[in-house]
Formats: structure tokens, C-alpha cells, sequence
């Protein structure tokens, strides 16, 4: 673990991005944090201020005023961390900001490592680790669907559900412990033993069950949290990027526009039934002797690679030509899958563009694909296209996107220790089934209880935390 | 003047950027905005909060929870804009904050407009206009040194000033006044009537020095604020981009990085001693058949014209060729200024690249420019190089750079309107000194008292106020 972490210095932390905004928010906690603020704060004395109050004045440095500022001070333990703790809110913009921190870190601040205000907040006991992470699973959701998913952890829904699989675990290790203090003489065999069953048999399935589920929940939760690529492709003058830009105009309410994602427009967010699909614009297909469309070309294709779902765009107005023959069905060939993922073939949708002047001839039919008609400009299809796009993910993914269950896990780590405690639990029941000794089940059920308390935290190593927390932003 | 300002219904707006933080702050103000988001709120009762207190608690729609936050509560008048105000500090990212304002705007506040709380903060008397606008250039401040001079003037060091020259101005008024109430008879003339002098000349003529300093602090404040325009220039590998870099690292404690302005590190802001300096790399000046590198030449050429100073790179290890001949010549005949500044020809620092592996040669002269050798590589003369930008700057401007005066004005609205006040009051003089009649001089005196008035706000009128404000940003 790093050397920083788990100590309680002062630390210090712009929560908020820098830029044209109208405030800055700086993060300060750590043990003796209220009064090293105080020492650059004018006229109040913030080490006199109670516990959720704010205050009104300036950092000073060297009787130089800074920056006005409001100081929200929070007292140990009634803070995000647990400890001391203070929110400065500065002016916006370049220089403000800066000037604060830098007189922050001369009093004897330090950076916050990332991730560092919720380690403490956990190490001080204010929120478990799926709380924790599900901090972070808020602040990166792309979609309202998501953020309400990371909200409900944050609620402590999986807790309890983990919680309580967990009760039901220690129930049928300490019944099988039972049998491990005492020779099986002064113990009447139950029913359950006697059959090849776990004493608590029932109670054991129970957890199974619930363990699966929530497995099973990653694939849904994963796909609301980093969402799909979809890539745009089709000869030039398809209509692709007005197609683009129809996709952005019908969703405009729910577009999440990510600063460095977005790249000038050719790539962007859309929220398709909650999910956030990044949508590629590409550079039409078409063999070109211009070295700069050679390239766009080029990166068009690499693109598609990437895809989860390629939505091709026939030209309605000069019907099928042989360039979409080749890509269509090159493409069913898997020319464009990866060595990787040659075996899964990528889904394919095909848009019938510019309906409003060529509308899709009846009963047509194009290597095998369903035909969606769509007029990028007037519109018409778009609706439908945005239904195609949840069935085409949706199929893929073999589950039910609509059967989101109550209770999900939010990260791969509690999948796999989700997984952990399943492999362990089913290990149990298949040697107890075998009729073996109990002694050689009862470490398996332990092992199921210990990754359900390192699912939450109550067991933990260093290294767990720290490769946890790391990955969090700073000012978190 | 817009519908909506001026009225003091409930409004709301973010007040950082959204981007991937870890926090999200949105202000809210006006009446019944407490009781508003007291309505969205739970556990607590934010109507029920005393002023300038900090409530944790959820963001609550319909009973879901949508996010935890940290609600500031002020009190009308202890807020700033003076009315009931709320600071909501969400989560950060692009779900949450924009979760929470869409159920803000269903409670009833609307979307804020451009500077809305510091014109409420105005109208309810919590600052003068020239502390108003400083906010504004506060945020903006691209340099430490702009920030401390925008700092200065919320401290209101220029509506203390303007508060003195007027009190001068209405002493020298009140004293003209006398002699239109009463006939000369009733008032012995005093000498410097006589001597075709104002009443209380002095007086006068003290208020016009502090204004023409007022007036020429303008200059440097605007070059503070603004910033310098220069670009480099030379041959193709005449090190240009090396030497962009190293500008950029030498000044990495301070270089500002400005989102939206730096683009691809083609251009980025440097500070020169306090003056924020805009540096541009261009493509190498030559010509080309190549279509791509025409289009960079010609941008080069374009960016050249917008230059305030221009640093010309000679390749060292080349000597001087005849294409830097041609370019500095040209350059010196005005071919690259544009009809507007033709008369006034912009500086053109030469450089002598390279000078690690060859050295400046002795007695080095060339098209009658300061020359300074410096090695990009090695760093060998950058120092020198950033003090001869400054003093370029400084010879342009015409002034004194760090004989900054202590008040200065901030926007060019104040800087007009000392003109106005300078030019009326200089008028009055002349008319004095011709031994016109006081009733033509008073008028003149009250133009330049009413001036004064209008930079701090005394005197204002809706369109002024309109006009300021629209400029601002949201959340401020």
C-alpha cells in the first residue's frame, strides 16, 4: 500500500474541474485541518466555528487577501471522512482557485491522494465498501438509469443483500461446525446429512440462489455503466452524419456530452433506454487516392472493430450497391472482426436511408439483416431505430434488459467475489452430496463467508484497498 | 432590459463545469427558494435550517432519492446576492448535478440568467458596480497578477477612489453653484474667478490628475486581463515547436491552462511577468506543394497579422538564409500588417536558435532587430528570452509595467466613463479660463459627477445594467 494512505495528515483537493465556471470547490480533512485553515482565513476564526456551519471571508497569505471565499466546516465524525473537515468555495476560473490551494499547501496541506476522502470515510467507519465504490459508480454514470443503480448502492442496497446472504451462510457453517465439535454419536443425524445434503440444506440453496443472481447482475450493470459502441457506417453521401446528428436531436434531453470523450461531434453520447451508447460518426468507406480520406478511411474500419453494433446506412435514393453488397456481407464474413472476438459475430443493423424520397421497397431483404427505414432528415424512423438499437444490444447480451433486478452488484471486483463465494458454496454442496466428511466442507463454507465480508469490507487487505481507491478521482 | 432580470423569483444554476469531478455545485436564490428545495429535500427540514448552516440529505422526486448532498442555507440579507439563498453540492460527473436541476425546475426555480445573483447582489445593495464587475474579472484573471489587481477593486480600492475624485467634483460644483444662486454683487469674486480660474480650482485640477491616472491605468489593466498575442515564426526546423515547449515548461509553475483556448498545445497561455501571454506555434513559413502544409503556411501568415509580438527563429547551425532575409525584411516593410495597424508596426524579436551547437557570432546584426541567442534544447537563454518578451511588450505599451499604479480601473465601461469625466471636467476648465459665465461651466460639472455616479451604480439606468450583466456567466 502506498505510503500515504491510512495516515490522517491534512489533505487537500480541488473537487470540482477547473474552467470559465463561477466557483471552485476545494476539499480539506485530516487531523488538525480546521486549524491550519484558520491560520489563512480572515477576520472570523474558523477553529471557533461549530460543526456544519459556513463562514464568510477571505484566504489571506501574508496579509494579502487572496480570495473571498464561504468555508462550510465540519466537525469530527459529522463529516463525508469522518474527521475534520472543510469545503472552500472559491471564485472560478484559472487563477483563483490555484492561488487558494497554493496558500493552502504553504499552511501545510498536502494533495489528497485519489480516492483518499472515501478511504478515510471508510476506515472511519461512515460507509462500507460497496457504499464506496458506488460513490464512484455515481459520479461516472453516464445515464440517469445508471446513476439510479449507484444510488441505490449507495443506499445500501447491496449491503443489506450481501448482509443478509451472508447471515444465511454463517447459519449452515455453524451447522456444520456443530458436527465438527461433537462426534457423530452424540449428535442424532439429521435427515438432510443422512441423504447427502448440508445440514441447513435448504437454507444453503437459498443463498445459492441469491449469490447467482446477483452474478448474473453484472452483465445488466455493466452495460448501464460503460455502455456500447455503436459505429455509423455506409458509403459517402449515405447520410451518415446527419443520421449522427438525428440520433443527438431526438435524445437531446438525455445526451450526456463527456468533456474528452466528445470529440468534435464524431463521437458522441446518446441514452438508449437508459443505456449510454457512444455513437461513432465515421468517414464513408470507399477506396480513395486522397492520402488524408485514406486515413479517415482507414480509422473507419478500425472502428468498426470495435463496434458492438454496426448500423449501416444504405443509401434509399441509389438502392443497394455493390460497395454495401461487399461490406455486408464481407461484414457477415467477420472481414471486420478482431482475432479476438472472430467467433462472436458482431450484430448488424441496416438502416434504409433518405425514406422520404425512396421509401424501402416491401418485402425487401439484404444479407439477412433486419432493415430498419429511417429519413435522417425528416425524421421519420428515428423512433423505431432507437427501439431497434435496445432489441439488437439486448439480444446480445442474452438477459432481460427490462427484468433489472432490485439488488445488482456495481463493480467486477464484487462480481468476482460474488463468483468466489458461489464456486465455494456449490464446491460444499456437491462434497456433501458426495457423502464427505464435514471437515472438508466446513473451510469451503468459510471461504463463501470470508469473500461476501470482503465484498463489504469487514475483511480486507492493504493491497484490496489500495488498488480500489486508486482508481477513484481525486477530490473523492 | 430583459423580462426577467430585476424580479426576484427563484433561481437556479450550476455553478462549476460539468466534467468528470467529484463534485457538483448548483446556487439557488431568490423568494421562497428555501421553502422551494425545503420541498425536494429530506431527511431534515431545510425551511427549518438557520442561516449560513450545512444540511446533509438527499435530493428527493416522488420519494426516489436522486442524490445526497450538502445543502448551505443563507438567510436573507446575510447571502450574496442578499436574498434567501441555497448552495447544493452534489455529486459530480454528468448524472447527478444534472439529476438534481431538472427536479429543482419541477419545484419551481428557473434557469438563472448570465450574471443574474451579482445584479441581485447589486440591487440589494451588497456591492457597487465596480465591485460587481470585479467579480467578473476575477474569474477571468488569467495571471496571478490579474487576479491580485481584480482582487484589489473587490476590495473596493477603485470605489473608494471614485468616491473621493466625486466628492472633489462636488465640492468644485456646489462652489460654482454659489455664484448662479446669488448675482456676483452679493459675492465678493474671489481671486481665481478673477483670474479666469474655477472656483476652487485646485480642487478641480486635483480631481483631473487622478482621473487621468484612472484613465491611463486602462492600458496596462487591459494587457493584464487580455493578455499578448505572440507567435512564432522561422523556417521549417528552425526549432520552433522546441522552443514552444521549452517557454511552456520553464513557466510550468504558472503556465495556464485555459479549456477551449489551448488547442492541441498549438497554442497555451504563458505568464510574462504577471502578463498573460498567448503563445502560438506555427507551421514552418515555406513554400510548399504539398496542400496540407499550404493550408498550415497560410494560417501562419494569418496568425502573423494577429500578432502583437512576433519571435522570428533563425536556425543557428544555418546562419541567416535568404528566406529569413525576405521574412524579416518583409516583415520590417509591414507586409504581414494588417490596413488597420499598417502605422503602427508590430515588434519582431530575432532569435538565434540552436546556440548550444552554434554560438551567436560576434557583433551579430540583422534587419536592425534585437537579437537574442537561445538553445530550445539545452535552455541556454530562455530566462534572457522571457525578459525580453516582457520588455518588448512593455516598449509597445508605453508605459511603465511594474510602475503599476494602486488604483486602476477594471473594465473599458469604467474607462469611458473617467473619459467622460475627464473630458467634461477639462472643458469646464477651458470655459473657466476664457471667463465664460458659471452657468455654462456648472452643467459641465455635473456631466462629470454623474459619470462617476455611473461607474459605481449611483446612477444607473436599466440598459447600462442590462448590458453588464448579460456578460457575465451563469452562476455568477
Amino acid at each position: 500500500m502506498h505510503d500515504n494512505y491510512g495516515d490522517d495528515s491534512p489533505i487537500a483537493a480541488f473537487a470540482t474541474v477547473a474552467g470559465n465556471s463561477a466557483l471552485t470547490l476545494i476539499r480539506c480533512s485530516g487531523k488538525g485541518a480546521i486549524d491550519l485553515a484558520s491560520s489563512v482565513f480572515a477576520p472570523k476564526k474558523l477553529k471557533d466555528a461549530l460543526g456544519n456551519t459556513v463562514l464568510h471571508g477571505w484566504i489571506i497569505s501574508a496579509n494579502e487577501k487572496i480570495d473571498e471565499v464561504l468555508v462550510s466546516v465540519f466537525r469530527a465524525p459529522k463529516s463525508y471522512t469522518g474527521e475534520d473537515s472543510l469545503d472552500i468555495c472559491c471564485h472560478g476560473g484559472p487563477s483563483a482557485g490555484k492561488a487558494v490551494m497554493s496558500v493552502l499547501k504553504k499552511a501545510g496541506f498536502r494533495d489528497a491522494l485519489p480516492g483518499e476522502f472515501t478511504f478515510r470515510a471508510f476506515t472511519n467507519g461512515k460507509l462500507d465498501l460497496t457504499k464506496a465504490e458506488s460513490v464512484m459508480e455515481l459520479v461516472s454514470a453516464k445515464t440517469d438509469t445508471s446513476r439510479r443503480h449507484a444510488v441505490s448502492r449507495l443506499c445500501g442496497s447491496l449491503e443489506t443483500e450481501i448482509g443478509e446472504i451472508k447471515k444465511l451462510l454463517v447459519h449452515v457453517l455453524s451447522g456444520a461446525e456443530i458436527y465438527l465439535d461433537y462426534s457423530e454419536d452424540e449428535i442424532s443425524a439429521d435427515a438432510d446429512e443422512a441423504e447427502g445434503k448440508l445440514p441447513n440444506q435448504d437454507t444453503a440453496l437459498d443463498a445459492l440462489a441469491r449469490l447467482k443472481r446477483l452474478s448474473a447482475s453484472w452483465q445488466i450493470e455493466r452495460i448501464f455503466q460503460e455502455g456500447v459502441t455503436v459505429v455509423i457506417a455506409g458509403r459517402p453521401n449515405s447520410g451518415k452524419s446527419s443520421l449522427f446528428n438525428a440520433l443527438l436531436k431526438e435524445d437531446r434531453s438525455i445526451v450526456t456530452e463527456i468533456p474528452g470523450t466528445t470529440r468534435d461531434w464524431i463521437e458522441a453520447y446518446v441514452s438508449v433506454e437508459g443505456i449510454p451508447v457512444r455513437l461513432i460518426d465515421t468517414a464513408g468507406l470507399r477506396e480513395s487516392s486522397d492520402s488524408v480520406e485514406k486515413i479517415g478511411v482507414q480509422r473507419s474500419r478500425e472502428l468498426l472493430k470495435e463496434a458492438e453494433l454496426v448500423l449501416y446506412l444504405i443509401d434509399g435514393a441509389q438502392g443497394v450497391t455493390k460497395e454495401d453488397t461487399a461490406f455486408c456481407v464481407g461484414y457477415n464474413a467477420a472481414e471486420y472482426n478482431t482475432a479476438e472476438n472472430a467467433q462472436t459475430q458482431k450484430p448488424l443493423l441496416l438502416l434504409w436511408n433518405k425514406a422520404d424520397i425512396a421509401p424501402l421497397p416491401q418485402n425487401f431483404e439484404f444479407a439477412d439483416n433486419k432493415t430498419v427505414s429511417v429519413s435522417a432528415k425528416t425524421g421519420e424512423g428515428i423512433a423505431e431505430l432507437f427501439t431497434a438499437i435496445a432489441s439488437a444490444i439486448q439480444e446480445q447480451a442474452d438477459y432481460q434488459l427490462r427484468e433489472m433486478p432490485a439488488v445488482a452488484v456495481g463493480t467486477e471486483r464484487q462480481k468476482k467475489l460474488v463468483d468466489t463465494a458461489c464456486s465455494a458454496l456449490e464446491e460444499a454442496l456437491a462434497l456433501a452430496e458426495k457423502e464427505e466428511p464435514l471437515d472438508l466442507i466446513a473451510p469451503l463454507l468459510r471461504e463463501a463467508v470470508n469473500a461476501l465480508g470482503e465484498i463489504t469490507g469487514e475483511v480486507s487487505t492493504a493491497d484490496i484497498l489500495e488498488e480500489m481507491f486508486s482508481r477513484f478521482c481525486v477530490g473523492k
